[in-house]
């Protein structure tokens, strides 16, 4: 059956950015199963499969539709058992909710504080005035504004991944000596800075560094494929 | 065989306090294992079992000791495969340590900035000496001092604990519905707080709060069994 990968992307339809996009991307690459992925804008989302769904990833397998990173995740586990494992197991899959909870709560949001302008200017017109209303809304001011100060707030978000950092400097991966979907929880936020926003501040030798370019390289280089946002 | 748990207690041989010696606590309960807690101060660990150990917990089990809670934890689970599992599989097993990672750089320095001064003075003399003089010399500062503003931290903190709180929203543990080691690791934190110190911090309404007294309760209130401090 054909799988199709419903992704967000900007202006261009060949940089896929979102965060969540990018963990069911890997997800999929581990599992091994072969895909489509079909371009969406924001403004696009909810014109896509009939209005199925107001946020994307999106995945369409056969007649089956899934929307949200983590239950594609489950879906995909549950559906090709004999694939290689995304959880490790049931205690992984709970545990992976820890992982996305902190991700979400940690590393997001100060991303979202260093690229959401940058974010704003890769988008096409009608999602850049989507993007804009709805971010400025949410964050109280406006994109310029939100992300004034990112270089002084490097040194406190490097300091927030420590508990990320701490187990990255014992094993190659959060999943031990192969990733898990966790690993491609937090890789999605990375990614989504790197793929949207040129501004650097990942010290190469952070371990966090180390082990976002490992994940880069996996599956025949899937992350890296699409190159950093210049 | 018989199983010794060495804890670490105060002036009071009835209330272990170490935070990492609770999780073994509720990890043996977990497995339906009986066993004796062997109480130790600060400055009486060097002579356990023949100077095993600089820390505790230090379990004994037959012939075989074994240090270190996490280290503990994987040793029952393998020499128990047939009791409860602690972590779920192995996928939960390796992101036990994601979440005993961010416990101990998150939970657990905010909880000293609390409770220091209150665990000292729990302590016997000779421990009070080593305590005061080894934690002095690593914070920098008098235990008085490094306790000062407390009150101020409360929120900060409890802010902080939000990728923990989000999950228990949605689910009575870590673990889903029902407890894994992932539970007892950051349940282990808050007991350390709740025996040394009579400082109150979680609001009866948070659901960590909620979660916490859920595990108090685990095991016919093996938690609760040693009241809070007054």
């Amino acid at each position: 059956m054909a799988i199709t990968l419903y992704e967000l992307v900007g202006r261009d339809a060949a940089r896929p950015f979102s965060p969540h996009c990018w963990k069911v991307r890997l997800a999929l690459r581990h599992k091994g199963l072969d895909f489509q992925s079909a371009a969406a804008g924001f403004t696009e989302i909810p014109g896509l499969e009939g209005g199925y769904s107001k946020i994307v990833p999106i995945l369409k397998d056969g007649e089956t539709l899934v929307a949200d990173s983590f239950a594609i995740a489950e879906y995909l586990e549950d559906t090709y058992p004999d694939r290689p494992s995304l959880f490790g197991g049931e205690g992984g899959r709970t545990l992976s909710r820890f992982v996305e909870s902190w991700t979400q709560r940690t590393v997001h949001p100060a991303l979202a504080r260093l690229a959401a302008l940058d974010i704003h200017d890769i988008l096409d017109a009608p999602d850049q005035a989507y993007f804009r209303e709805s971010r400025e809304k949410a964050f109280g001011t406006t994109l310029e504004d939100f992300v004034a100060d990112r270089a002084e707030r490097v040194e406190p978000f490097l300091k927030s991944l420590e508990p990320l950092r701490a187990i990255l400097v014992k094993q190659p991966f959060l999943g031990g000596e192969s990733p898990l979907f966790a690993d491609y929880i937090v890789f999605g936020a990375f990614q989504w800075a790197r793929v949207s926003s040129p501004f650097r501040f990942l010290p190469a030798e952070d371990p966090v560094s180390v082990w976002f370019e490992r994940c880069l390289s996996l599956y025949e280089g899937e992350g890296a494929k699409v190159p950093a946002a210049a």
